[in-house]
């Protein structure tokens, strides 16, 4: 077989791209040694977070582009430093790619994807690994953070009476998904003001996700927050999750979550529920967070655009989590993506 | 289909495995929130490597024993860590496995092998990603350590007049993997010291590579190397490797390269050239280091019980690198492993 650039060309090819950025800050050593080293800032803590997305379950090859494949990679672990409240800094990344992968342009689209959205938030990549694989794409992303001391922002600290607070619209990417399964694609790869009212807006909230890192920070560094958890599984599962960790309940009132006009346009025309999109669609990567009464008047209405709803409030433990529909109660059991539920 | 467990009952067992071993220094937050979250020492530097591994390309199911992949996804990454000259401290783990391995002990033992490296060296896990895969196992391995500032050994730091030298053996691993190829297996799961001079010790050095953590560390906290890489694809790409970075060249003289007596018989066997297996075979995870003259007296002979050979030296980058067999001296090409040559 013939491979028009070798593995170690490669790796030089992307260590240069990484390096034209310029130093990035604390960084003693990057890609091109055995490990990368970090020069830790005083009084600070360091936030690392790992995904693995593999094609077939976690993406397909044939329905986004490789450049939105490597803005995703990275924002899936962007989205989790944003959830413990810290400012993301540098990432890693492994790619194991089939050999008639790599024999395209797919690999330096991915990494175009990639530093786009890493340079808008001044994100570093100082090291990685490049493997082949069989068949199917496997992707690595680590997103490493800092934080000041005390202002991490953990699962575990929300108490009875906290509020319940989510950023943007839940559902969207779900429905982008359910589109992209019928056949929709994107009628224009270049995200514009105009199109957040189209369906490109909705297949891009799945193949292309924001992570919520503006509110993340401003939640850390203002202490907002008594608890916080990325929505990757969906609402149902990361607030049982973030209610598991603070051994606490919840209230959610199902009419005050938020959800896209147009995702309820497009549910009505095909018999679904935008309500079920919305509570266990998973992969909004929107922030769920709680806060203690007297700080909710110090919330900001928007941050980078993007709005805050209230959609409940946490009680204690022995409620468990609810939701509330009309005059009816019921429990809210983890309904989100499982990769190995029966 | 039908799983015994699901994917966030195994994320609890793993994290209460994780937390029996006691509260790790430095760490705030381990498993069981968005990122895991570090209290960096003063003055201390942090040290990252990540390393995918794809089944069907860097291991076989069929070939080694669960416990055995654990630790040799980890042993790979400490080996990182050990090259900089740094102390392991802690890890993440992410991992894709097919649903008909998840039904069955596999990921118990991968686990137990990995826990069983891991706290050898009082490395704990912090973090990590499970996934599905459509067929074949993934693994990504993410180590951190810690070193002092100024005392990470760099590949950038070779001088002409260094001595070059690396610890234990060479070619093991690839004599191991070649007698694998041809349907040899480990008689006895358990090492013991009773085996160094038989076949499963050379079986074990490629399923069950032992990073040279001591050595790393000893280097690193005493400043005896200019430079140091640790050699998993192999001595001629490794040590190409520290040169490029250095911009030097080296001189290496092949009658010195430390080859185990065991695999010099076998080869015989075999019609194979044990020096080929030394110079290019790969995945031996020895460490190759330079040292100043003025530095040699203070080498120990042994750490751990392994010890270390000078096999050349570095030589201005004009002479690019070589290596002597009797009165002939070749140009050494790295022709270890590189997944995408053609």
């Amino acid at each position: 077989m013939f491979f028009p650039m070798t593995e170690f060309d490669f790796i030089k090819k992307i260590r240069s791209q990484a390096n034209a950025r310029g130093a990035p800050v604390g960084l003693l050593r990057g890609i091109g040694d055995d490990a990368a080293v970090l020069k830790s800032i005083a009084g600070g803590n360091l936030v690392i977070s790992t995904d693995l997305l593999v094609e077939g379950i976690d993406f397909r090859r044939s329905t986004g582009q490789p450049n939105q494949l490597g803005h995703k990679a990275l924002a899936v672990s962007l989205s989790d430093i944003a959830a413990m409240g810290a400012r993301p800094r540098w990432t890693l990344l492994s790619i194991g790619v089939p050999g008639d992968v790599w024999d395209t342009g797919f690999i330096d689209q991915f990494y175009e994807g990639f530093f786009q959205l890493a340079d808008r938030f001044g994100v570093a990549l100082i090291g990685g690994d490049l493997s082949r694989t069989p068949e199917r794409i496997v992707i690595n992303s680590i997103a490493i953070g800092e934080s000041l001391a005390d202002r991490d922002v953990f699962r575990t600290g929300a108490k009875p009476g906290d509020q319940i607070y989510v950023t943007g619209f839940l559902g969207d990417a779900a429905a982008g998904l359910r589109l992209i399964e019928r056949g929709a694609r994107l009628h224009n790869d270049n995200p514009s003001a105009a199109d957040t009212n189209s369906i490109d807006h909705l297949l891009r909230r799945h193949l292309q996700p924001e992570p919520r890192v503006g509110w993340g920070l401003l939640i850390g560094d203002q202490q907002l927050a008594t608890a916080m958890i990325d929505i990757s599984d969906g609402l149902s599962s990361d607030l049982n999750h973030l209610c598991d960790e603070s051994k606490v309940g919840a209230l959610i009132d199902s009419s005050s979550i938020p959800i896209d006009q147009l995702v309820t346009e497009i549910c009505g025309r095909r018999a679904l529920d935008p309500l079920m999109l919305a509570l266990h669609g998973g992969e909004d990567f929107e922030l769920l967070f709680t806060v203690k009464p007297e700080n909710i008047s110090n919330l900001p209405k928007r941050v980078d655009g993007v709005s805050v709803t209230r959609i409940g409030e946490i009680r204690d433990s022995s409620h468990g989590v609810q939701i509330s529909e009309g005059s009816k109660i019921w429990k809210l059991e983890p309904g989100g993506w499982e990769h190995f539920k029966g």
